[in-house]
């Protein structure tokens, strides 16, 4: 998993159907206590707000943790961090 | 995911028979609203045109939003974004 | 798979329910014996301790190694290396 | 996907019995109409010969796409070019 | 598929079950003719031996060739090529 801090959200109102109700939020990467020049987009899985520090599954996993397991996603935020990392 | 935007489109007359309808968009990469010197080949699976900055999915993820969910793909077009990125 | 040293832990008490019981170990890579400038969080399946050099599988691999093969991880702690890497 | 020009093959007699028949093709990749200092060995699924562009799919896709569907691969030709991309 | 030259191993007495008995190969990857400044950790599938230069299959396809396909492990050697490479 890799550490980021949401800073804001994407709209596509034409998207797959299999899409709708996903929440895109847009994530900066943070390594090591510093944020790294890497930015992401993640479907929220948790209720993550902008500012918060997250935890980010990519790849297969990250549809193992969608309601619908067959969603075309390959980033999810999966977990809202207790302390800021940065 | 990732944002790109779309700039053309290849053409393979010769290919696997399960890649036959899908159309291969040209996509340049995105980041925090500036284009980052990164390029792939995505399917399209929602008609996004030349100059649209759209959201991809990589990975065994892209195969789960195509049709035939057996294709041979590993990055698919799965919305286009309402707002322009750069 | 990729060598690494545990440095630390995040704690994320809001998360997936999936998740509940998952240690999840902040690790630096090391290749050729050097730590790189590379980091990840990984999920602990061995009991790995801070200061211990471990073996790391990414990606759908990592799933297989968890107890719930359909955790949404990415990352796995699946053994601790005999010897110091670095 | 992503472009590629293959410019070579290598030859292993001593491989996984899955692999047997399988022609490993060298590639270069191509970003945007230039050569990148990127290269990979993809399986050749189309016939592509040296000096030819070619599409390429990676991970699990890249399974998706051989006979064997179980083969160990990570890499496959998928579609010749029509167009020479540099 | 990438290239690459092994030049070690390591062992990890303390390990996840469905990793005893696999032989966990240092590698050094090759691409071009040259060697690059890139390692990782492959399983050995194939019996190659020190300063041989192999085909490494990464992510769920290296599960693909392992006799235990649902060992977590995300690189195996899968062949020994027949010439050197560098």
């Amino acid at each position: 998993m890799i550490i980021g801090r949401v800073y804001g959200s994407v709209v596509s109102t034409h998207k797959l159907g299999s899409l709708v109700g996903s929440k895109f939020m847009l994530v900066q990467c943070i390594e090591n206590g510093k944020f790294i020049d890497k930015y992401l987009v993640a479907v929220d899985g948790v209720g993550a707000g902008i500012g918060e520090d997250v935890l980010i599954v990519q790849g297969s996993g990250a549809r193992a943790g969608m309601k619908d397991q067959n969603a075309p996603v390959d980033a999810l935020i999966v977990g809202i961090l207790d302390d800021k990392q940065v």
